[in-house]
């Protein structure tokens, strides 16, 4: 396993293989690697001779008000659980080999992105297109593994590559979750003790939505029993319960078999952290 | 040489040349295509193996007053001047292969493409930028030849390939000319009599310009030199003359040689056609 922190070297290496009939697999990180990404490696693995991992905290998707700089850097343990899930090349570049002082192109997904996490944080998914087409042109992948846990990134993300028509197949790898149930994230590290114990009713609540989606078919009404659950401990801030179109995220009035997510943010109110979590009914 | 319509086919083709390490050269037209356009092939030729000619009228580029509708479409005409050319791949396809019904995605630089046409058409480098982005998708170009006539479109294409990281060198043909200097445009064959005999003069007083700027480097002094020459014929209506650096497309002060871009737009009054001339100092 190699790192390489700098992008001219990996997109010069990364047009070698391809030029040599190699095939790459990518699978972009922010880093603070846990079980959840060493999956979506695990996924990536058997699909190209070469496996890129990036470890990036991109700067452009956060909103000025959120935790890029709290956000958990721990590349040293990232090469670690790299290196024990097969990765040939760790891309860790500086913010500054990335974005230009100057820089002024962007990459914008007008309708996917525009519910849902768009609501609260509205540059957020121009900076996930922007940085995913970048480290595309970099790392030249075939094919690249994105986490369910993230639904609308990988809504937004897939009809980016279907209208720019980018050569990259996009593969889903499920969310992974502890064994009480709550997803994993990054961000779990921030909640307080009582916070991480009540977390996991944010997944048990959409399990018991999808219970009573096989006898309730209307989404208003599933939307509203999510929320008196959740709301009975003031611990949970519900921000959104939307019952979607997997694959648009428009709206879904009912219930489409397969093809409806409903996804949720929630907003922990001691230590403030934000929360996500989706199941497809 | 062959025709490809579907992008598909086109990318697949592309990939496997790549993966063969094969080097592709792409010079991305609207069709309808003369001298200017040749020339650019002619640059091309050498620094590849392969040699892609794109023929595709963008409509996302125009406004909705603007000429997209009576753009001149001559395709068969067009394969001709790409096989003298030594062209290999004429890409012509379907507005509805390359634009979904519910495309939603677009790629926007936001500093270089703010002034000069930028301000009369503000869709137009939007437009350019995601066209010209998902033909490198299709094409994998090591290198595209682009035409300085379009001088802005050449700084927005630049800093759109440096921003995202696109692999791809950017190449500029000079501007080709008719023998009376009117800088060749497919928009030529708008004018009427009259304003054919006129227009070369949009290119002589550019000139006399440049002769000015020997002696007199303040920017304000020369425009207005400029807009007062061309303004003594009714026939000419300018939209704009500015003078801007050559890599940002910011207004420049003074005259730093070498570096400065003199870009000047005109409505011809009797067809209403729109011509565009430049010339670097």
């Amino acid at each position: 396993m190699i790192v390489i922190h700098d992008p001219k070297v990996l997109q010069q290496t990364a047009l070698e293989l391809r030029a040599q009939g190699k095939k790459i697999a990518l699978v972009p990180t922010m880093g603070n690697l846990h079980a959840g990404h060493a999956s979506l490696m695990d996924i990536a693995r058997p699909l190209a001779d070469v496996l890129i991992v990036s470890v990036f905290v991109n700067p452009t998707q956060f909103g000025p008000n959120e935790d890029y700089d709290k956000y958990p850097r721990t590349l040293e343990a990232d090469k670690q659980v790299c290196e024990a899930h097969g990765v040939n090349i760790v891309f860790a570049p500086a913010n500054e080999s990335i974005y230009f002082p100057d820089a002024s192109t962007f990459v914008n997904e007008h309708a996917c992105s525009q519910g849902l996490c768009g609501r609260s944080r509205p540059i957020h998914f121009r900076g996930v297109c922007t940085v995913v087409n970048l480290l595309f042109n970099l790392a030249q992948p075939n094919v690249a593994v994105f986490g369910q846990k993230d639904a609308q990134q990988v809504a937004v993300l897939k009809r980016m590559v279907r209208d720019l028509h980018i050569p990259v197949e996009m593969v889903v790898g499920p969310i992974v979750r502890e064994s009480d149930g709550l997803a994993l994230s990054s961000r779990n590290q921030y909640l307080t003790a009582r916070e991480r114990a009540a977390a996991p009713q944010i997944n048990a609540e959409l399990q018991a939505l999808a219970d009573l989606a096989k006898t309730e078919s209307d989404s208003k009404v599933l939307a509203k029993h999510f929320m008196d659950a959740l709301g009975q401990d003031a611990v949970f801030e519900p921000e959104y319960i939307e019952i979607v179109n997997n694959s648009t995220m428009l709206p879904a009035d009912k219930i489409e078999a397969g093809n409806t997510l409903v996804a949720v943010a929630v907003r922990m109110t001691e230590s403030r952290t934000r929360l996500i979590d989706n199941i497809v009914l």
